[in-house]
């Protein structure tokens, strides 16, 4: 189960401190121009050392691809794209074969398979999303080059800190809402977050960086101009499908489409969002309670989603576990340094997803063609 | 895409107002005790007339089991089951022809499919879960045989009344949650919920269905007795399966796996779930932050799954929609009497989802032997 | 695995002495016209007592749709079909509980399954394709009404006995192949065979009948007028595909391509076929020695499948076989009337499982709209 | 569809003449032990230059394991594998660009996608198999490991030249048949073939290489020790997915099962296979002309498989084709030097398939834990 997706497919494979990661993206139609550059692109906003708040492990995430491209275009073939380890140090984790880190994947993995690879994580590492990042930066190329399509993700929320941007408080709730503008508010915050009221919410991350703590946060996930009619009813809903590639990301706890939670809050005349046809006879909705999901199907309005994101479990202060080996508790001390927080790192896998998870129904529900553009 | 799961498949079909509904249920392995009670039984359970807040549609919902079953057990092969409609009565809904109902998935299903059985939303009525609970009774019985899995669910929230009664505030919170006691509480209480506060919740509903409105609200499902283990890392992850299978009944709004939204919240310290041995030896987790997921593998914990469910979008008032055949728009009212809530009905079809995907992931999982128990 | 396909999918059900059997077709797309004796019709041509040479067991197979037709047309919702069971008689077999029958099923069942249903095969019954046959029927209708595609399957040998009507010798080796005439001599004979021998086919299974024996031969299907580019390559071949798909019935033990077998004995300049342009500027092959598939894809000349059918494993003779209760060997005579040849009653089966094969990889192609024609 | 399997997955990637090739298994247990040694000698077995018979395309197909192995074994996760191209020289290719070879899939892959790798075949190259045949050794290891099971394929007739060794008429049709002596046999011969009349055939061979031509052949594929109980009834039958992983070779024009096409011509009692109780009380089949399948479920017998190969259609002889840009006819002189035969050097190939199918069939079956050995 490394790979997601039935007619675009994404293989990943890889581990933090093996040889390389990488992804096979299946299932692209012919003729999209696609370099490595756009795909170098998205793995560098995802990259280690991004921004204060990141793991200081230094590496490039220089990407090659291998196969599935000619004279610049997709042949329609599988494009295999690799990006080598150069600065894994094995010896960092020897401490952790036998005493499974509190809030990680360690001890799952270890039950699960037995002979388990827990340098850094392994398999369960934040950096096989290096994988995803690959799929996602050729998925969103495909969205874009054929529908226009654009998604863009932002942080909301820092801890019990709540932005002022969202999508539904914002003068931009509408279909011009992502433009340059806010593109690059967002990518030159530290945090990812277009809300007035950022530095408050760093500031509260620095603090828990200097209490050897961690925290999380809320992002919201928007795409803009996807047809009326994307997602299977009954089983492959576009909501099942989008929670399901969103849950996929190990630090996400929680997925709400539209208003989510609040709409339990609120009363059906509330809620339901009321259909008229625009000057140019376009049939719109004049809210967008439901996210741009009615039915499991795309309703032509903005797909709106909302997503948990805990807080980065490797903390430096001192924790207790057990000694599987020893049938033992015993205290924890996670060594070196760790991202304080996931959130903004997060955002371009998530992204990712969302854009996985479109091009796969757009291509199964025929929106785009499955072999050749 | 009316089939779910890889190696447990439930295949469901039919329409509210067809000759009839049902599933196709492949991959149970032979030998499980069923009978057509253990069915009817679920069925039961979401069948309209079940409440003072549910529709007053006469429905037997009498089901069928056509094959599968030889002497009293599964044998293996696909298992059919049929519930006739009897009580249908098409004539009421020939003014919805051209006027999709805003919160439905009326114009989504019309401009996907073109031909559309607008007929009582035909294949996007809540009736369709006939066959997820068909499909969730098996399941349950499945689990329950081979690992005495558990699976309840109950009321937490009614518009914004939140209960008392919830996993993290419960003395029950462990691994002997789920009893007699509590499961009568639930089935007794027309809200299923068993919350101290649950007839504040009661008159809350009372008051919008005289208001000819409707009101939504948050259910929480628990799994118990699920071993570690279970779910795939990176794409098939138990939360990322729970959370497709949950998003796709057409209600939900929004899922959280075990502390959810507030996770975002909490710092590292808080959030993670330290490890200890029990007096048995057995590995237990001192707090269940995590829901019982970690990695996208169950860790030995009851799963914690939070549910939101949006207010049902038929309600009496007038609304304002399009005649997508004049493209005007005009005043709609939907006639006859409608659920006011959805939330109670909507409980034994999300445990039938939870039961459904954990059958499939421990089949697949090696944890019940896919062709013979 | 009771489903085969990816977008246009058949989920079979149902055994040879149960209550009914049948299948849920899913994802056809809607708008195709559609109605009961479109199945009916392909029903009675594999139906038990369609020529002298097939069991007597009186079924009308009537076949019952229960949804996803809506005024005549498909909708894009499953489409459920039932046929039930009027005529089993589930004593003749009480017999054959713990002594399988050599050259069936019996045993294999037993084995991997514990608890069989063992009256009449069960649901190792050809019986079962009476499921195939309706989706077979919905997947002609489709290609048919979307492509012109005519799909035919005749006898061109029984026992030793070759015929002298095949697709290579064959004055219509071309795409007017098939037409009305072929049709009516091929549904009119008793063998399904259009050879000027059949009347010597006829008399060896005779002769075979009245020895309590049977017999077996080989079928030839050929498909017209599949556009170039259906089928994808390595992994998802036409040939791959429709070769799985064929073999998935019983009594199969072989299937060759275009000249199969014999292309291992052409020399490469003898095999390969030329390409040239017709008088309308169409691609052509000057020859169609690979059976309409180069690299797994479709290249525009007519499909060209032949399939190797073993006789009827049931005879009326004394075979030698073991008590499984017993751990014995002991002699077991079948009792009643058998087919002594299926060939005949396999070709519509053979047809629709070529039909479903060409539909699921035509919709996955891009060839037919998933959704909506 | 690069991918095939469902819990044992294969994803195959790269071009003749791109950058280099390989594939990544996933779903293969942890704890199998596996080093790239193993891998290696299955490549060297289908590497250009084997024989005289074969390509001198100079390539040492050095494969790379990237992840998916910790201290020698097997994790869980995924194993991803790549062979760099070396040696290839794309300017002899550019004469084909719009000149489709006969007996090629250039046309099919033009056609359908429009931008076409056309360097060597690109996609539609023999040489893509080096993924299959990377997916092939593991899970060869895999079942070897774990129940001893052997495959193995040999030559049985190249051109008409029949060969005399074959599972029904050798002295070793038996359990015991694959053993050292074959196996060095078969290896030391140049195409592969333990018959005594090899040399005949290798003359064939060589004669019609001196004419600019080439030919083809038959394989038997046997595999022993497949338990009892291996295959899905219905739509996942053994011999459909072994029929389907085999037809998924470029060059392969038919399967046989057991007897296959001589089973038409067998009365019903000369081919049931009946049963008897061995000296150790086990199960046996007095024949094996089923070839170890019945109901689509292995039986207890060797799996017996032959498979049709058609002369290589690369050919030195001058050939018309069409020029696609012009839309005219011309003559095509395949440049260089090809393989007279693929036969040999297919056999690996084939044997990888059949222990791919094997092993994603016996994983879903319970035959093999799906997670850890």
């Amino acid at each position: 189960m490394n790979t997601i997706g039935k007619s675009f497919r994404i293989t990943a494979w890889g581990e933090s401190h093996g040889k390389a990661l990488g992804a096979v993206v299946d299932g692209c139609p012919s003729n999209l121009p696609l370099t490595g550059e756009d795909i170098q692109k998205e793995l560098n906003r995802r990259r280690p050392g991004y921004s204060l708040f990141s793991t200081p492990r230094k590496e490039g995430d220089k990407v090659e691809i291998l196969s599935g491209i000619f004279e610049g275009k997709t042949t329609g073939t599988p494009i295999s794209a690799i990006v080598y380890n150069t600065n894994q140090k094995s010896k960092d984790y020897s401490h952790l074969k036998n005493t499974p880190r509190p809030g990680h994947a360690d001890l799952s993995y270890k039950l699960k398979y037995g002979n388990y690879d827990y340098r850094g994580g392994g398999r369960s590492s934040g950096r096989t999303t290096i994988g995803h990042t690959i799929g996602g930066a050729i998925a969103k190329k495909l969205l874009d080059y054929t529908h226009n399509i654009k998604i863009i993700g932002y942080t909301t929320k820092i801890g019990n800190i709540e932005g002022d941007f969202n999508y539904y408080n914002s003068i931009e709730n509408n279909e011009k809402m992502i433009n340059e503008e806010l593109i690059n508010k967002i990518e030159n915050n530290p945090l990812r977050c277009p809300s007035s009221n950022a530095d408050e919410m760093k500031d509260f991350v620095l603090n828990a960086m200097e209490n050897k703590n961690s925290v999380g946060g809320v992002i919201e996930l928007i795409a803009l101009n996807v047809p009326v009619g994307v997602g299977n009813p009954i089983f492959g809903k576009l909501n099942g499908e989008l929670s399901n590639a969103i849950m996929n990301i190990n630090a996400v706890k929680g997925v709400e489409i539209g208003r989510g939670f609040e709409s339990a809050e609120l009363l059906g005349s509330e809620m339901n969002d009321e259909y008229y046809y625009d000057e140019n006879n376009n049939i719109k909705l004049k809210t967008n309670n439901c996210g741009g999901v009615l039915g499991g199907i795309s309703c032509g309005a903005p797909l709106v989603i909302r997503v948990a994101v805990k807080p980065t479990p490797s903390i430096s202060a001192v924790q207790s576990t057990i000694n599987i080996e020893n049938k033992t508790t015993e205290n924890l001390e996670i060594g070196g340094r760790h991202d304080p927080i996931i959130v903004p790192r997060v955002i371009p896998v998530l992204e990712s997803m969302v854009a996985i998870a479109l091009s796969d129904l757009m291509i199964r529900g025929g929106f785009i063609h499955p072999c050749k553009l």
